[in-house]
């Protein structure tokens, strides 16, 4: 009973395939965030689009470090969770996921006041790339609230 | 020893004092946001504050109903934590928690690319009020976050 509760609670946990992808998924969607809002495209005028880069830069690096614990942890099978780095995770997950959320609320929020006021300034080239890099960055904060709550949900039945 | 944990979970969850005060908290601090942005300004004219005006009307009565909760079992003594009923208002803190930091980031983002953009069109008077609205706006995320948070760690303790 109580093992079979623990294996449910750590189903998305540090060290489970469901984490490896969601880790990748996270890669992935902050990585098009971040290449569809920084090529070609003149982002640096708004602050709502350079804090978008700044937090897309910051997930891509902790999703791939988590990754590469989860591929060490599938594959070679030595799942990393000791409570004090499970905490770091925790947390590292909800500023994370917070931060994008917040980044992606503003830069959604600031594509919509372009597009109301600035018809004739924001070319549907440019609106529709801060458009496409505000769904990703939306998809990437969903996975990592996702990795967070499972974290979470995991250290607090530890 | 498990008595005091459960009692140690239960600091912020629904029935206790600390709940009160974060209920009491997130009511004062939404209507202020909901004042602040919608008498006397023109609000409606952008869509991310008529979103801030929507969320904050759904987190006032929200926060209403569970602080006279909290009134009626700190002061009648019948803590209502029925498991069902903890998972909706877990939910609901959820839901609204992330809505609510959806609507200050976007306001936030909007008022920003005003002051830069629009200097002349956004008179100080009507600047600063949309300024303290979504300050109000971020402090009632943050009571509504920490409501959530408490009563997660409450619910998966049980």
């Amino acid at each position: 009973m109580e093992n079979g509760d623990r294996a449910g609670a750590g189903a998305g946990a540090v060290g489970s395939a469901g984490s490896l992808g969601l880790r990748v998924g996270q890669a992935v969607f902050s990585s098009a965030s971040l290449l569809f809002m920084s090529v070609g495209v003149e982002f640096f005028s708004y602050t709502a689009f350079c804090f978008l880069v700044t937090i897309m830069g910051l997930v891509i690096p902790w999703s791939c470090t988590l990754a590469m614990i989860d591929v060490y942890s599938v594959f070679v099978g030595c799942p990393l969770r000791v409570p004090g780095v499970m905490f770091i995770v925790v947390v590292g997950d909800w500023v994370l996921s917070v931060l994008s959320f917040a980044a992606a609320c503003s830069s959604a929020a600031v594509i919509d006041l372009l597009l109301e006021f600035h018809g004739s300034q924001c070319s549907p080239r440019f609106c529709g790339r801060y458009q496409l890099s505000a769904m990703m960055a939306f998809l990437s904060w969903f996975l990592t609230a996702a990795s967070a709550i499972f974290n979470f949900w995991f250290v607090a039945s530890m």
